[in-house]
Order: C-alpha cells, then structure tokens, then sequence
C-alpha cells in the first residue's frame, strides 16, 4: 500500500490494519517513507485517535523494532512508571524501598524536557554516575541488587525514540494513543511484568483533569495488560511541585534526607502508595498492610538507604554522598525568592515553575542542551499553606544571578494567593 | 517564535497571524524548517481549517515567494481555472475563441495528475510545442497573439510548487485553505486581472456536492478579490466525462474538430457559458447576448480555429496538425469496448475513468511518470443515454495491449445501468 493512502485512510477516520502500520513504520525505519509523511500521520492519528486494537499494534511494533529484554528466571519484576511533573523524584526512593523489600526493579528511565525533569538527570548529578549500560549489566545488576536505573539501549525500541524525536519538533506529543504506544513499549521491552503507572493530573501535568487522564489510563492498562503485564494505575495530583526541591542535585539531596527520615509530607504518602501497590501487585504481599509494615521497615532499618548506596556504587557513581551530601554540585548563588503578596496559596501554576527551573538550568529547552546539575529551587509551600507579605516564598540555586532572576519572576508569578482558608488537596485522587 | 508553537496553535484551532505564517513559510523554503514540520502543520491546516483573513494571508506570502507577472498596458487580462475534470479539454477550445473575441489571455497552466489530465501534456502533443517560455516571452505572446499557455516558470510562485509536492505526498492535498492558496496565488502572479473559475462538481471531481463545492467557491472568489481580482464562479457537472475522447492527443483532435464545428454538445454548453463569462467579467461586452454572439462569429468564421493555429505555432508546435490531425502521435491499438449489460445509463465513475486512462499511459501516478501521448479513450455515452447489452460502449487507444485490457475492465465497470429512462442531468448547475 503506497503511504499515501494510509495517510489519508486515517485522516479519514478510518482504522488501521496491522499490515498498513507495519509496512509504514517499516519502511519509515528504513528511510523508505519520509519524515514528513510520517508527521502527517502522526497529527492525523492526533486528530482522528486510534482504537485499543491499533495502540496495541502500534507498542507492539515499536517493541519489535528492536531487542526484548527478558527476565526469564526473575517471574516479579515490577516498574513504575510516571507521566511527569515537576518536582517529581520520587522514582529515587521508590525504586531503593521496593528493592529492599525484595522485588527486582528493572527500570530504564528518560530525560528531563520542557517543564519536567527526569530522572537519569538527577542520578547523573551524583558525581560519577552512570546510566549508559549494556543490557548483560543491566541484567547482572537486577540480579544481583535488585534493582538498576539505566537509559534506553541503542537497540531498544529504536522506533519510539525516532518518532519521540519527530512528535516533539511536529506538535503531536499530546496524542492518547501516541503517549500510550511509547510508554508502554519501553515497559514492556525493559522486562517489566508488573508496573505501577503514576498518572498525574493537575496544572503541572499533561492531564489536567481527571476523566482525560483516566481515559489515557485505560488505554495504558488494556495495551499492557494485551502484552500479558499487569498494570495498576495510580492517580496523583500535581497541583503543586512535589517535595521541598526541584533540580537535580537538589533532588538527590532530598532523597538522601528522605531515606534518612525526613520527609517531605506529599512525597511520603504517595511514595509510600506507590510502594504498596509494587508489592501487591507482584505478589511480594497480598495485604495493603503487610506491604505497608515491610516499607515502613525498610526504611527505618536503614535497609532502603543502602539499596540506595548500592545501586550509586554499582553504576559507578560516588556513594559518599549518602553521608556527605556536600559532595554533591553546589550552586554559586542561593537567591531568597521573597513573596510579593501575603495570604492562603489558593494555586500554584507548576508548570510556570518547570519553565523557571529550565530558566536557571536545571531543565531542557532541547534534548541538546546542557543541564547546570546544581541550580534548581527550594519550594516548600503547598496549595493551602499561609504565607506573609514579604516572607520567604523559597529559594533560587543557579551559577548565574541573571538567570536567577529570570527565574525568580516566574516563579513569583505561579502563586497566587487568597484571603480566606483554602483546604490542602488530596494527593491520591479517588 | 518557535515552528513547534505555530503548529500547535493551528492544532488547537487558533487562529495563525500574518507573521507567524510570514515566518514559518520563510524559514521553510530557506531549509531552516523542516518539511516534516510543514506536513504536519499542512495536516493541521486540513483539520482546523482557515480563516478568510488567513487564506488571504497564505495566498499573498505565496505570492511573495516569487515574481508577479503583470500587464500594464492591458488593464482586461483574463483568464479561467478549472478545479480539474475527466476529460476536460475545455481551455483548448476557449482560450482561442476569447482571444479571437479581443481578449488577452495570460495563462500559466498545469500537468495531469491522478484521476485529471492536464492542460499542458495535451498540448505538448502536438509536435514540437513547448510550454516552458521565460516571462519575456509570455508577455510578448499575450500581446502579439493574445494568448499564451505556458507552465509556471522556475521564479513564480516557488512556495506553492514545493509545498504542493508535499500535500501531494502527506496526504493533504483535499484542503479548502490550501487549495484556495495554491489556485489563487498562481492565477493573480501570472498577471489575469479577471479569472472564470470552472467548478467541477460531481464524481469524476474533487468537490463531490453542491454546498461543498459553494464552500470552496466563496474562498476562491473572496480570496481574489482581496487582491483586486475580479472572480466568477462557474458550477459544472462533473458527473459523465466531458466530450467525446479521453487523452493527450485525442483531446486535441477532438479540440480541433470542436474549432471546425463538430461539436460534443456537453463541451459546447460549458465552453460557450464560460467565454461568454468571461467576456462579460472583463468587460469586452456587456449583454449575454453581445457576447454570445461575437463567441458565434469567431467560431463559424474559423477565426477561433485561426486563433489555436497561431498559438500554436508561435509555441513552436507544428500547425500543420489542424489541417491533417492525423500528425498527432498515434495508438498502435484500438480496442473496442463493448457493454456487458444494457439499459439506460444511471451513472459514471468518472474518477474510475481517470483511473484506466492512468493504465493506458495517458494519466500519471507520479508527477515523474512519462505519458503515452496517443494513449486515451473513446466514450460517447453520458447519462441517460441507451446501450444495449453487446454495443460497442467506446474504444480504448493503446500501445500495450495488457495494459488496454487493464483500461477496458476499469472502463467498463465505471458504467451503471437502469431499465427506466434517466434524464439527462443539467451541465451547469444552478
């Protein structure tokens, strides 16, 4: 079939055989079909959506695309997998804590873009650190740690990287289908069996509402569930940045200081949520409350603290810094950000935050550019928190005050405030 | 601002100002812009549509790319577009009837595609005529003779012809905007200040109802009118393919014979209603009548068919060919075709039609596809007229006997046919 006329096909709000897309995205991978009839399908199928059939093909096809990690004689490993916010480091103490527990953790992980930041960032702020692994280490540290954190392999699903690539420059990013296909893919191909997807909804999210999220939730469970995985789907709100820090140093940090005992509030109850629903899901615990008792052990014996130091050490990375966090890059400037107005923080536009983060360095306008590892921003208020005129709103970290300042602004502007009490928000929405 | 933020305002149903179109298409033709970023803003476009303000806009910056022809000294330059039809030779016979009525008639025309021949492939038929004059020369036929058909040279309208190779293979070609832009841009830089605009209607056409086909029209004529052009909008039947042949050089012939007073009768009601409007339009005469009547003259005087024998020579095409059409190329193979079924016919899939002239090599698939210039059919049935079971339906010409037979099937599938009388159906619609 000329690529043409599968174009037009779906544009048409017609269906997709599996022959038609395998021929496409064949001959695509083959620089048969052009990247500009490739973006023409993708906002076609923007446009015009795709059935659970056609996602289920399409992950499928990216997943041949390349090699399949397999965990033949692990039968529980389990992943999480979130769709991105700001502030967002809870991976970092997620994966250490379940690990503890005795799961294995097979996770490949991406990089920060836009708004949000990602998580090989923030483990590559730890001097030496590194994700760049073969797929037999990659094995041999979930064997024998239980856990590993690499970045996807030039031979895992090389056709989502392609098109992630072609979906950025071309606007077609937000398509349920699309962001389904690429997630699931690599989830799949990694070795998962199990995985717990975080889905965030709220201002500093791609969802902002619930029944669209839940929508893209349906559609990542039933393309998992197809491929024989067990997905549970857990949705959060991002309505305000998560923890106290956003950066990456600063993020390490936190997760240090988390594993120690000292928690930010909304990243210990859905770290914890998320723990428990790892555990069950694979089999580890068949109670909420025995999953519970094993995390809550783990990380007051210390045990989840030196899965972290494990896992630093086995990919190469300083594990002094768990003691000595001061190892870790250290910003220049720590700029106080000082709020301009007082009251209940009735919003915070966490999104506007990513952007100012990306301002001081910490985040990526474009996958080329360079991350300054130690700015970033302290920002403990939540949505209902009380602030006075003229008091501390947190703190700017970067290597450059005019960048701090541009950030500052920003960041000054994602509050606003009322008079009257505003309620906290819940954290795991239904 | 950013190409990806301009694609996604058009995806999100926003309106594109000036600039932001100025920009994109400038970047784009500089290379700073990747087609894989157009595509997918054409396929946005397609969804989303455009405004009048934007088609306007589009149309100008189209414009803009290039060179704009213009005739001073001749303030009633006109001259006519068809949307593209099967069998549509109606230029060849109108063009020199109007020039031979004292109108000048600057025309930039173009190749077959699909379904639709094209004007200059039929002409390039004849021995020896050329179609690809500098601008010098173009303004020197149109002054001398009248009349010129030339292609679009190298520096009109360059954003047009490579964007339209790109709808041509995104699949975004059947967009109201686009082809508003892409009609109307050529037909105000080749320098016609009054333009008929033959709209084909039916199922041999792009536009396959009425209010669609009204639709495009009211862009059309409201787009050329923001230049200054003066616009007429014609409706036509596009249901039964038009006159009797089918093909390069049976066009030609038949237009020959057409000019000698064999006429087609669809062809002579479409091709009398459009000079007579665009005598009017530009103001050569100011009744139906007077103009209906001077369209008269020139044919039975022959001073149209002297009119398409100057053009021809001063295009360097052999002449001789209106005295003894049989010097245009002729087909190895005449095949008769004759019809399985009788009865009255009920209707024609035209595009069908198109489709078996493409098996004969009278038709491309591609744009780089080379014609078999003899190539074509006969077909002298329209609806509503009887055949019987076993009557010769028409005749293809070919030079490769399979590829006749492939044509004859195609053809002869094409045809429906009642047992009741079928009125014949209006050519000229409302």
């Amino acid at each position: 079939m000329n690529p043409v006329e599968v174009i037009l096909r779906k544009r048409n709000g017609e269906i997709l055989s599996r022959d038609m897309l395998q021929e496409f995205i064949r001959d695509y991978l083959a620089g048969d079909i052009d990247s500009s009839q490739m973006s023409a399908l993708l906002m076609a199928i923007y446009f015009q959506g795709m059935t659970v059939d056609e996602t289920r093909d399409l992950t499928d096809l990216y997943i041949r695309s390349g090699r399949q990690v397999k965990f033949l004689d692990i039968p529980s490993t389990v992943d999480k997998h979130s769709t991105g916010g700001v502030g967002d480091k809870i991976t970092l103490m997620l994966a250490p804590i379940v690990a503890a527990c005795g799961s294995s953790i097979p996770m490949i992980s991406g990089r920060g873009l836009g708004h949000t930041g990602g998580t090989l960032d923030k483990l590559e702020s730890i001097p030496g650190f590194r994700t760049d692994f073969s797929e037999q280490d990659f094995k041999k540290f979930v064997k024998t740690s239980g856990l590993a954190i690499i970045s996807q392999t030039e031979d895992l699903v090389p056709a989502d990287r392609q098109i992630y690539a072609l979906r950025d420059t071309s606007g077609t990013v937000e398509s349920l289908p699309l962001i389904t296909a690429s997630i699931m893919s690599k989830k799949i191909a990694e070795g998962a069996k199990h995985l717990v997807i975080d889905l965030k909804v709220g201002r500093g999210a791609f969802m902002q509402d619930l029944a669209n999220a839940k929508k893209l939730g349906v559609l990542l469970q039933s393309t998992g569930e197809g491929f024989g995985q067990k997905v549970k789907i857990v949705y959060t709100n991002m309505n305000s940045p998560l923890g106290y820090y956003c950066g990456n140093a600063l993020e390490i940090k936190e997760t240090i200081d988390y594993l120690k005992g000292n928690a930010a509030p909304d990243i210990d109850i859905i770290t914890r949520r998320l723990a428990r629903e790892m555990l069950i899901l694979n089999g580890t615990y068949l109670t909420s409350e025995a999953a519970d008792k094993a995390v809550e052990n783990v990380l007051n014996t210390g045990q989840a603290l030196d899965k972290f130091r494990e896992m630093i050490k086995q990919q190469g990375g300083d594990e002094r810094v768990i003691d000595n966090p001061s190892l870790l890059p250290q910003a220049t400037y720590e700029m106080p950000v000082i709020s301009l107005k007082g009251g209940y923080v009735s919003s915070i536009d966490s999104r506007q935050i990513g952007y100012a983060l990306v301002e001081t360095g910490a985040g990526r306008r474009r996958l080329a550019d360079k991350l300054e590892m130690a700015a970033g921003a302290y920002l403990p208020y939540k949505i209902g928190d009380k602030i006075e005129k003229g008091q501390e709103l947190g703190k700017i970290y970067c290597n450059d005050k005019q960048k701090g300042f541009l950030a500052m602004e920003k960041v000054i502007d994602a509050y606003e405030f009322v008079n009257e009490v505003v309620e906290k928000e819940d954290l795991i929405l239904e």
